[in-house]
């Protein structure tokens, strides 16, 4: 019984002969049984139909596309032996953008990459925003329809781009957090922001891209990576699948980065998990400089004290129109060990006036000259900007905290801290315990992972096992309601300074003189 | 653990809390497993899309419809606890005609049946010119519309009807012979007549009403009973699910009288079985006045030798205009114990010369004076007719001695004898002895069953436990071809005489002395 190593798999069916009465299916299954340890697959009809001229053709050597769930296999592609492979699509579907990945399955290469505007932020930018849209059967049908026709058009896109047939899509995977997952689908979302906050959908099984919407292949099955929790969704649990946490004896972290922060805490034997808010300032789009990721936005930030001027790079190194959540953490590090900023977030003018400007009451630090900028204005953070990362970067560090303590685990014995999101990927771990919102860890135990939801959706087309781990990561979980009580709120207040009120949490902060 | 004892289940489902994290769907589950011993349901996501509000109006007080194959439990429907009940659908596909019964699932009561033309007769009205018609893919979706357009019809006018809803239909049980199914489904039929005849499927798992073209329910799941060979189809099948023969001890045998004869021999420890041309002459449409059970048909007769005058029933008492199967075997058993058909099988002119005339040198019966019929016309027999009917017993009986012998059970050992088929239903035992057709059993050992392959298919639709018995007797059943060697060539010369060479195989047959 050989474990079966990729979802596609050539399979020699015996032909039917006198002395073996049975069906082209059941002699696939037999030869499928052989090959594999799975007994019998489910097929759509319309690969049924192709069956017997597919068989013969091919001199009865196929390669057969399987897929999977907690049901049990499916059959998703016929194809003679020779003919060319089954494709895989991976989708990380997030709620301001998606990436859509083309994969071969055969040879596990990446044939091309999208990455979108999520279209349904034109109903409403927040998640919030779209779940009061989708109460109504029709705003929920209108708002479904938004994301699944563009990502059928931009699936097709890149396949021409890459020169491959649509039709050749077998299998795909999404992973998205809970409410995206439930308005892709068309499934009533409100249930998830009331009370008691449970969604309608965790786990789900296989669909037809037909019943999806998606018009790929004639036996495509699609995929959603299943939810914990309203606040714990597939995006998460592909996450993990990519980390692999939950394969190793040493107690990790995983953290992803976002409008919510959602932590997992573990090793092999046990994972907790929990969420929280983490507050906009670490996603672009809410301070008015702040930016996703893109050509032209700040990502890393220095303040040189001799020129009293910033350095910095930007994406593609154009000229900066912005800065990212990334930057911003920098920029608050700088500040915060220059003096600039002080153990409450406020900015220190009289440190270095030249630096800064107020208007309608308001302090502003003048990041770039509108001589360098992109935009042909001053870039400029407010106060109340550097006031919104302040919090979000309490909320962070208290919900690590809050999560450890629950367990009984000090944050220092944590051995690895998975950074994952795309934004994850480009936080300085140096800035952010500077700031006091990660923890004070060797930075060596620090590890980005970058768009863990959509490498964890490709690895699910590429090793099958892992329907395993997430069924086993499924029952393992234990999701922790963090209680917003006194004593969160007491940390909160405590993580709200640079780095935090209890320095000794952060050794090795070193803050300059204070003026 | 309780037996699933109906398709439809009421099902409280346990509500969401903050100590109960988990989805609709999950929660759907516990409650299923509670109550029954499915583990988890597939759904469909048209119903995923309803649950959460189902749930919601109902109190979390639900019915769900369920359905199964090989690869496990389907969800078909979701109503509110005190919503009206789900319906199913039974169909005995035949060549000729099918029938359709609409079934109330929860009362086991049937609102309605219908019996139709199959409209593939208007491409040919035997089985090989569909299947030729079939070959090319263009004429093989022709005539699967044919025939899916016209039931998706009638069973809108059934419902229509009995007052019932469409949409209600969940459930639909399908049982034709094997080359009906593939027609039905769409899949190429030529390799059924092809060496080595095996036919392209067997086992079937359940498939969407959309993807099969009926339009009903939103979650229907249509199943198509498995067929076990190219001349053993699921018509077969549900008959032994009707007539329970592998539940018992004692040996008996399944005889299904069509076109072809299928039998199937045996008990709850072994199965045999067989299937063989038969000959036309026992379904009706070949010989000119020979037809289907019909108003108007007759169906026994009886031979008065003192009025010299034959006496007939009909079919709703109607003026008769032609016989069907079983009013042929009747009147074959007169004429031969009356004198006026010898061993033979040829007519005995000279005993009666009033009964017969003579057209273009073919010797007719008179059956009915045109001043009596129904048409305005004599209604004759000819000789040719006969011997066509000679043959069609010679070969069932060669097939059961046949196979009798197979498995060396001699036929007087055979406790019960089912006779399947509407055809069947109208035999009469006696008759069917006399003319060597059937064994020489004691009659009370001969059960009529009627449409066998419908109320096997109703029986699946009332009776969950029935899918077991289905999967045990795919295993179970060893079909053997009939070789047709000198030995059966030997055997079936020696049954095409009245009622055989060997008279000590029908001693209770007596004959009138020969003139």
């Amino acid at each position: 019984m050989k474990k079966l190593n990729s979802w596609c798999i050539e399979l020699p069916v015996p032909k039917p002969s006198l002395d073996d009465n049975s069906g082209d299916l059941d002699r696939l299954n037999r030869a499928l049984k052989k090959e594999t340890s799975i007994a019998r697959v489910n097929s759509p009809l319309i690969l049924l139909k192709d069956l017997p001229s597919k068989l013969r053709s091919s001199g009865f050597q196929i390669k057969c596309a399987l897929f999977r769930d907690r049901l049990g296999y499916y059959l998703t592609g016929i194809k003679g032996k020779d003919e060319k492979g089954f494709l895989g699509v991976a989708v990380d579907l997030g709620t301001t953008r998606y990436v859509v990945s083309i994969m071969d399955l055969e040879s596990r290469q990446e044939l091309c990459k999208g990455n979108y505007l999520n279209p349904q932020a034109k109903i409403g930018p927040d998640i919030l925003t779209r779940i009061h849209y989708a109460e109504d059967p029709k705003g929920r049908e209108e708002i479904r329809e938004l994301i699944v026709q563009d990502l059928d058009e931009k699936i097709k896109i890149l396949c021409e781009k890459a020169g491959a047939d649509v039709e050749d899509i077998v299998n795909v995977a999404i992973a998205g957090n809970t409410a995206m997952t439930h308005l892709f689908l068309g499934i009533e979302p409100n249930w998830i922001i009331r009370e008691p906050y449970i969604p309608p959908l965790n786990r789900l099984d296989l669909f037809s891209a037909e019943e999806v919407g998606l018009g790929l292949g004639r036996g495509t099955k699609v995929f959603l990576f299943p939810n914990i929790g309203s606040y714990f969704g597939g995006d998460l649990l592909a996450g993990l699948i990519e980390c692999q946490m939950h394969k190793n004896e040493e107690i990790a972290l995983f953290v992803d980065v976002g409008t919510n922060a959602e932590v997992v805490l573990g090793n092999s034997q046990w994972l907790v998990a929990c969420a929280g808010a983490a507050g906009p300032a670490l996603e672009g789009g809410v301070s008015k400089i702040g930016k996703q990721a893109a050509p032209g936005v700040i990502d890393k930030v220095k303040y040189d004290p001799v020129k009293k001027k910033f350095e910095y790079t930007t994406i593609e190194n154009r000229p900066p129109i912005g800065i990212c959540g990334s930057g911003m953490i920098d920029l608050a590090a700088e500040l915060f060990v220059n003096g600039l900023l002080d153990i409450r977030g406020k900015f220190v003018r009289d440190r270095e006036k030249s630096l800064f400007v107020e208007k309608d009451e308001i302090l502003y630090l003048k990041l770039v000259d509108k001589s360098e900028s992109g935009t042909g204005e001053d870039l400029l953070i407010s106060q109340p900007e550097i006031d919104s990362l302040i919090r979000s970067k309490a909320a962070m560090y208290t919900i690590l905290e809050t999560l450890a303590e629950t367990v009984g685990i000090p944050l220092s014995q944590i051995s690895k801290f998975y950074v994952g999101g795309t934004f994850g990927n480009f936080i300085n771990p140096k800035s952010a315990i500077t700031i006091g919102m990660l923890p004070d860890l060797p930075l060596e135990r620090f590890v980005p992972l970058g768009n863990t939801s959509l490498k964890g959706a490709k690895r699910l087309l590429m090793e099958p096992d892992c329907f395993d781990e997430l069924f086993m990561l499924e029952e393992k979980i234990t999701y922790i309601e963090l209680n917003v009580n006194q004593e969160f709120m007491n940390k909160f207040s405590g993580a709200k300074f640079l780095p935090h009120t209890d320095l000794t949490k952060f050794p090795s902060v070193k803050v300059r003189d204070k003026i």
